[in-house]
């Protein structure tokens, strides 16, 4: 079975920042080579990162899609369509090893990072705005933040590395 | 269509003064003559809101389950079994007019309150810890902060007069 | 907690003698006191069997939409809304004490019987076609037809009352 | 974008028929390079049709799962855990260009097939009893029935090539 690490971010609400991020952190997934898993639409810091696992030869994305059909964000390779709206969040969250937020905490990003501290997920906030961090980390010990995609990465290879080592 | 108005808050982690403001905070929402909507498990906030709604003669109780059967909060006069865990979540929150959240706010209940951001649902947070405060209010200009169940109902009768007096 | 029945049944596609059916069925379920739940949309089988119980003084209607708001069929009391386009169908069957499917089984109401199957819930065939008949027969040897609303009232409470006296 | 073909069908109750049916089928589907999508589970059709796939050099299978984590059929590629129980049929469904049911259609596997009519998605039924058979093509005249895998592949095919060509 292969480690899926999720990129959860804005839609059409995410900065110019935000999306360059994403491709860089997309790529930086891909090159692990780890299925880089995301909500998928057309948008933002989905498209941004399935862009980024592109240039990735080998590169596997799954869009998990709140349709029940219709638009995906170019270069998924698995499209999952749930129909379900925004209850796909809970999906995008259990099917990662661990869950990256890119750029500012939107509301829609919020659940599913609330969601991975639910379910006792690696939770890792990429260059979110400071209010997020102050929220997080007063809900849970274990988040963790990154201010560039790389410490994102090795944030994720520890995460995975203690995962495996767990009895 | 009756109103209704969602309580959420956290369940086996509820500290005894969150259930307390539950049990005054649904016996006010009954008391307005609003359908009571909870997660409707046994447990902290949800079972201590239907507790206190169930002091009001004509009371009525909504409690939507997380599971497919099994255990409902004492005094439920409606049951919705959902089996779909936290994903339910999303449904609570589709359903009512307005949110309140109750006490310290959990993971779950973050889930809730992003939800109704994302759905521009009013939502109003009933004593809640101050991180919380800062970060949903950098997240949305329309959130309303309650100190008591009292100050929670007047927010919500404005919500729902001005939802009425909407074009 | 209420006994809650549900009547599922087509929508746009539900024939005049359907819909008839639905609405004898809908007054003669809220008459027994049992609160009736439906997939609430304003058409078909689901909008006939509400308008049926809305003749019965005290009757208490809940709909499970598959959308995230908007139209309900009229007479619902409680609206959930779940956003969940047809995998609402599961919430119907999994929140009911016994299911009706009323008028000719179309694939909508295919998938609820299934479910009901699946979920060992009561199951009562009203007036469906003859493949339906013989193929569900085939799946479970629990399934009852009924032939009037009348039968199928008597069949749910032969289920209600067997769940009560078992251990 | 990757073909998703879906392969449906008994878990436990699944006959060593039906699971040898699977394996077939599995395998076929990976040989034609389409993306094998099943149930998930370690059991019976689903287990078996992933088993098939795995004989395939360069076969990709996805699982969905009904559960928030835990056991997963061997051999799966990608497992998206849903959390959703019995509600993630439809995802199944939506994912996936073309449905096909292998062996007795089970209950669980009757919401698949109701579902693929519902939202019109090709419906194939490998080696389905009879009654199953009546049932289903008295709702759709679409439905498409075959003996073997390699009658299921070609209907698939055949399903496939209709929608390419599709203005």
């Amino acid at each position: 079975m292969r480690t899926v690490v999720g990129v959860m971010g804005a839609g059409d609400e995410a900065s110019p920042s935000d999306i360059t991020l994403a491709e860089r952190l997309g790529e930086a997934v891909a090159r692990e080579g780890w299925v880089l898993l995301t909500g998928g639409r057309p948008a933002g810091v989905m498209a941004g990162a399935i862009r980024g696992a592109n240039r990735v030869s080998g590169s596997l994305t799954v869009s998990i899609l709140p349709s029940k059909g219709g638009p995906v964000a170019p270069g998924t390779d698995i499209a999952v369509f749930t129909g379900l709206g925004e209850a796909r969040n809970v999906i995008n969250v259990l099917s990662c090893h661990v869950v990256i937020t890119c750029g500012a905490v939107s509301a829609g990003t919020t659940s599913e990072a609330a969601f991975a501290l639910k379910f006792k997920k690696p939770l890792v906030l990429l260059a979110p705005q400071s209010e997020a961090v102050t929220f997080f980390k007063s809900l849970s010990s274990s988040v963790s933040v990154a201010a560039t995609p790389e410490q994102a990465i090795s944030a994720a290879r520890h995460f995975l590395r203690s995962e495996e080592s767990a009895p």
